[in-house]
């Protein structure tokens, strides 16, 4: 792409002043618009080194309100971020509805310096990609305005200007010795940048090259590449909502057709609930594995491996003894439990998928979520709370995060506790009458047990969806609950003896 | 307060086992109660090396619900908790309410184990034992329990140990290279020690000393201290429930007094607000301002000094007219502005003061808030948000957290943006008209205008209350935008000088 890139444009100054400022008042303009509509935007700065992002980005902010954009300039990782899946630090910036996140230098260090100085492995690289994409399709799908200017400069340019930084005190710190090493081998580092380029030019996400030799002819390309983008989102959502208006006041809010796949086999129809042990037998075993994973726990940790566990399942089916269980006998230290409550606050504002990616854990820690994203395609389906586009697309959205958590080193199961209607009943009212109990029941529960088949279906699809081998669903058998922890505890041992072994 | 110790005291097996599964349904009990009634729970565990810590610790969780607590390990301050205040990697781990956060070391490093290896100065010494005192007494105040137990072993058993525990290859890297020094001045140690616990032993966040030669006498004791602190909290909490429903049915509801303080002296009567400067005069100093500011700004971050900004006024005086001009010619990786809206979801199970900790700048970072921590004092305070005796806490909660800020090396400034009534009648009625603008006005906007005299007296209040040297507040005349600006340009780029040159 960056051949055919004619470098010698320019703009002479009278042309550039009688533009920028129709520039800036229309930007500021669309700031505002896109708060008002809740669009979230990412703008991302790319490029040769000394071709001018800082530059650029202090251009572009100009007429922005700064309470509603933030710059993030990214360099190497920090010891924390190392001990995280690479995506982790982008997710946790990712910009709330309305909000403008910039970056200066992104997630594509990863497929470019860091490939330069062979941080970057081969088979790392070609993951990178497909991870990029997937975690700027699922941004893009929630409606955020993904931007990214790439700038461009040649070899010759570059040399010039480094030189020139390199020469005053005040700025010869800018340049690094890895600036230096790639002028030298520019011809191999622009053919990564090429590389690169193709491989995530998407029509989600489509990258500008900008020539960089004349900063005002960059500056005047990268406003109308950004106004354009921002202009058309704004007329999207604008037509989708006034769309959306008309159909209700129609009264023709779509209902969902017959014609919708109806998944025929079913995971948990098949599911036997008879499985049981004495409680001799559940004192033996859990005796025993309880001491294993106290000595897993700390292997895990010494070979700075992360787990993370999903807890999911019928309300009453016993997700939280299971999780004591299993808890008991590890290093406190070690590992976390994340109770998932309903979304509130900056959590509504973000990808269903942002409050998870901060609890990630670190390598060696283990997280556990006591449910999970899955809520997604369970209660924020049945309710209503998200379209069914977006449920529908979910399923692919967490395939992929849990991909990436599988690829970054984790081991990542997810349980379904399972338990049957009557059982379901029997523990509701235990619950009611026992004192020490009752806070564990709602009016709530009581309701989702009458949406027990809508519950059914959805579980049944996610199960069929999702499971994976990189992150299976194991489901546990729950009318006998020393049973269905036995089995949590058997399938964590399992899980993480055999990773320890591949990794030998 | 450690001579008195008598460090022979046990138990044996028998009465140990008795008195455990009381003791641990005790507890699961007093977990529930204090999740029902929202009580935060933070219990920190200091003492000697290899006293049992670890040991005491997960004795002490094993009856917990796991989805209801987090245990800390504090070790060293990281890269990033040292370009922050001392107290900031503490204040954003305080537990929600309901939750149990167990510290296994804790804030005490600093004055222990840092102050051994002599990372802590004499000088940070002294205040280091006041913010601790005073980091407890917030959270207390703010209804947290915070319970400290402190084990204890003599020099002996301590080496003992530390043999027994390097003899085998699997628990030899227990055993760092500091515990044995701290063994070998065993009594250098437990002076500091000794300090400590005199220095920060106090009425909210008392002290237990733990007997750490036998495990299980320590268990119990441990147990003991803590149920019976939670029973007290819990007991304590649901009378002034109770008290405060009766004062309601009986129509009791405290009126305000006509007793209460009022304060005669008013900031705000004596603010000059002729104050104008032309568009000439305007641009002119602007220019030269927002130069000196850019070269500051890199100043600042070469010298890793970190600046708070905190921007209150009336609504429509100007304060994001002022925080643009300020920021426009600094780099913006090196600012960010954070506004401040109703507190919403995790920030309200949380101290108010939790969710700005949580942005306090790095060194060297610049944060800038557009409206502040003082909207408990005004806001909160007009609208009964909180209560009386809340927000009249909250003016030394307030200085104490920017003292903090303040002796951490961050220069910290508070812009009160100042109009009178007309003048924002008038801005008001343009925004409605300016078609531009009209998302800057709101409803709420012409509801909080009939509260200005009640504004005003919460706002003279707590400038008087809250001007001190080490963070004083600048009253901004604002009635000519000009003028307002250059003031607040002005005011930073003093603060700053000022503090270049203390430095020099």
């Amino acid at each position: 792409m960056l051949e055919q890139i004619d470098l010698t444009k320019s703009i002479v100054k009278k042309e550039y002043h009688e533009k920028i400022d129709r520039l800036e008042t229309r930007l500021a303009e669309l700031q505002r618009e896109c708060r008002t509509l809740g669009i979230p935007v990412i703008i991302v700065f790319e490029g040769f080194g000394a071709a001018g992002k800082g530059v650029q980005i202090n251009r572009l902010i100009h007429p922005l309100d700064p309470r509603g954009f933030q710059v993030f300039a990214i360099s190497g990782e920090s010891e924390d971020e190392k001990m995280h899946p690479f995506l982790w630090r982008f997710w946790t910036k990712t910009p709330a509805r309305g909000r403008i996140a910039i970056f200066d230098r992104s997630w594509y260090r990863k497929v470019l310096v860091d490939r330069f100085d062979k941080k970057t492995t081969d088979a790392e690289l070609e993951y990178a990609y497909q991870e990029i994409n997937t975690f700027e399709k699922q941004l893009n799908d929630d409606g955020t305005v993904i931007l990214k200017i790439f700038l461009h400069i040649d070899k010759k340019e570059q040399k010039k200007r480094f030189r020139k930084l390199l020469a005053s005190p005040e700025t010869a710190w800018r340049v690094s010795s890895g600036d230096l090493k790639r002028n030298r081998k520019y011809e191999l580092y622009k053919e990564m940048n090429e590389e690169m380029l193709e491989k995530t030019d998407t029509s989600y996400a489509p990258w500008t090259i900008v020539e960089g030799m004349d900063r005002k002819f960059a500056t005047i390309k990268i406003y109308r590449t950004v106004i354009d983008r921002l202009n058309e989102q704004v007329e999207l959502v604008r037509r989708a909502g006034k769309e959306k208006k008309k159909a209700e006041a129609e009264g023709q809010s779509k209902k969902p057709t017959e014609e919708d796949l109806v998944l025929k086999s079913s995971s948990l129809s098949s599911v036997d609930l008879s499985l049981s042990y004495t409680k001799d037998e559940y004192k033996e075993k859990l005796k025993k594995l309880q001491d294993k994973i106290a000595l897993l726990h700390s292997e895990l940790y010494r070979r700075r491996i992360p787990v993370v566990l999903g807890f999911e399942g019928w309300d009453a089916a016993g997700k939280g003894g299971a999780i004591k269980r299993l808890t008991e006998t590890m290093d406190p230290r070690g590992y976390v439990v994340n109770p998932t409550a309903a979304p509130s606050g900056a959590e509504k504002e973000h990808h269903y998928l942002w409050r998870f990616w901060k609890t990630i854990p670190k390598n060696g820690h283990v997280a556990i979520y006591d449910r999970t994203w899955y809520g997604r395609v369970m209660v924020e389906r049945i309710e209503g709370f998200c379209t069914k586009e977006e449920w529908q697309r979910a399923y692919k959205e967490i395939n992929d995060m849990e991909a990436h958590l599988s690829r970054s080193g984790a081991i990542v199961l997810k349980f379904w506790m399972h338990i049957d209607k009557d059982e379901q009943e029997a523990r509701f009212k235990e619950r009611m009458e026992n004192p020490e109990k009752q806070w564990k029941i709602t009016e709530e529960d009581w309701r989702n047990r009458e949406k027990w088949e809508q519950y059914e279906e959805a579980v049944n699809e996610m199960i069929i969806r999702t499971s994976t081998s990189y992150a299976p669903w194991i489901i546990v058998e729950g009318n006998c609950k020393y049973y269905a922890r036995i089995k949590v505890l058997e399938s964590v041992v399992q899980a993480i003896e055999e990773r320890l072994k591949q990794e030998q």
